[in-house]
């Protein structure tokens, strides 16, 4: 059984979640993205993953069948399971049972490996499963945290190549993003004013970390940024929760993300990269002190024990210089420059 | 110039360190660690590192040629210099310059991949520097942390062969050690204890995740195990400030150490890995609240998206299950089973 374990002098969770193989070759530096013949997320197949929990097609289809355009389903192996609460100690210790669910969005019926290649119009749905399958979640009273995240590649963490993210819900609001609220609330107790609205609207004015600009949404490569080319994309209108985006919101989204994604695999070469989300967690106090972003992070470079130990991160590539190469793909590429859709504004 | 920056919302420190080269073809995934014909870490090769700033070798030596066993000398290509201080602001950003010292230690003057086939009395001679060169740098009013580091393999983040660990000197304390400390001080005020050694005392008792007890040190799987395989050495007397270790202390550590690293070799296959000392801040208050401890861990799964967003992790090898693997190694390794010196009790 999974279990989650609280480290106890970081208030830190684990969760220890046995694979059913358990011999020491098992655990292997170098496992390649899986390319079997059959992919279990292309349309045919969807016997070969667990029953789906929401989907979007035309209203008279099936559920299970083909037809839909995006598609959430239960991680058939997860780490955490839906269990009722059950908590203790043992010695020092702090234990609950792996209670969570762990849900896989299957992004477009295309089996291609990235977000990439998709219509503004299709990003803009993955947008609004990941808002309306959090807002389910969050009706749970035993999740407090839902976290949407996506992998890509290999050294991002991707086992499967058919594009998904993924969402898993958590008995416990992490100590990080507890700081990050603490942090907003602290800056605007201090100053009266949002700490991600001002650092906007310095990117805005100054410029040289400013990589796109569309509708309501910035992309900017951030003055701290640990990864090299690491870019935030975040709303100008403070807003804490990310899942009360409307159908306006979530196109200049889609967009924005679609713009800095294009950059990106233009000028590394298709990265490997994780995309994190960090929005207010469920019924938390003070929610509306908090400013949500959604964070490009490219895995360029190989973070060792350095970061492990501090938590700080050496990056050997200015955001300033980053931001540059990012918005020379947006305005010099030749892909898709006759797409209408791309109508953000170049910096 | 090298410049350290914080992140507004996280009190996270990332120094930008740019490069000499900066085209995006400089920024690849797989960059294998260098083998080339001439090795500047090994004997007669030392005008290939900048001058050494200490070394062990017999007292007739001259300063950066043969002869030595330990060797430290300051990074050829640093992320951070020896600068006077100065920071600032800029908008809503605040900025130190690059101010810090990043060394190497050469572990040994044979060209081998790792420690695990030195001696015991040359791992011990390791220790020695690192406590050593540590006490020097603290005496520098400008640095407030001393974190001594290790990288092995690729995925660990080696970048050259020859078995070397290094040394950072910080301006500041990392928010990650402040927050460390104070769960101490919090501990031993609430309980009058400290929770490392109460941790230690249950897992000597409980036995089922240890992997090594040699003299006054202890070698475990941590409850809380981030990553499989990850072991913890610690001193079982409360010891707050890892500099303090005499020539018997660190001969007992090298053995443990030393058991720990073999056993994790052949249990894994060479896995790639981080050694993370974590000692108390210098000139912190309440410093004596704290217990210092060297952490192991292996690199053998992928840290991604959920961990990046959430600061928690998903181990899928019960620790428990870990440390009886680990044991086995130990116990019934052939290797070294003829060195007297390897006489830590096996469990």
């Amino acid at each position: 059984m999974p279990e989650w374990r609280r480290d106890p002098i970081l208030d830190r969770w684990v969760v220890v979640a046995p694979e059913r193989s358990q011999r020491p070759s098992d655990f292997q530096v170098e496992r390649s993205p899986r390319k079997s013949g059959r992919c279990p997320f292309c349309p045919g197949n969807e016997a070969n993953t667990p029953p789906e929990v929401l989907a979007y097609g035309p209203p008279e289809r099936t559920p299970d069948t083909p037809g839909w355009h995006v598609r959430v389903v239960p991680n058939k192996f997860p780490a955490i399971r839906d269990l009722p609460p059950d908590a203790g100690r043992r010695g020092p210790y702090r234990w609950m049972n792996g209670m969570g669910r762990h849900e896989i969005v299957i992004e477009t019926p295309e089996h291609t490996a990235d977000l990439d290649g998709q219509s503004p119009a299709q990003v803009a749905e993955v947008l609004r499963i990941w808002a309306e399958r959090s807002r389910q979640l969050a009706r749970d009273p035993r999740w407090r945290y839902v976290q949407v995240f996506k992998n890509v590649g290999h050294s991002g963490g991707a086992s499967l190549e058919h594009s998904h993210s993924q969402i898993i819900a958590l008995p416990f609001v992490p100590a990080r993003l507890q700081r990050e609220l603490a942090a907003f609330v602290r800056y605007r107790r201090d100053t009266g004013r949002c700490v991600l609205c001002e650092m906007v609207a310095w990117e805005l004015a100054d410029r040289q970390r400013l990589v796109y600009r569309h509708g309501g949404f910035v992309a900017f490569a951030p003055f701290a940024s640990r990864f090299p080319g690491e870019v935030w994309i975040t709303p100008r209108p403070h807003t804490s929760d990310y899942t009360t985006l409307n159908a306006g919101d979530r196109l200049a989204l889609a967009q924005t993300l679609l713009g800095a994604i294009q950059a990106l695999v233009k000028t590394f070469d298709r990265p490997p990269y994780n995309l994190v989300l960090h929005t207010v967690p469920v019924g938390a106090r003070e929610a509306d002190a908090y400013h949500w972003r959604l964070e490009i992070l490219p895995r360029l470079s190989i973070t060792a024990g350095f970061e492990l130990g501090t938590g700080c991160y050496i990056n050997p590539l200015p955001p300033e210089v980053a931001a540059g190469w990012l918005r020379d793909q947006k305005a010099y590429g030749k892909e898709k420059t006759n797409d209408p859709e791309q109508t953000g504004q170049h910096y």
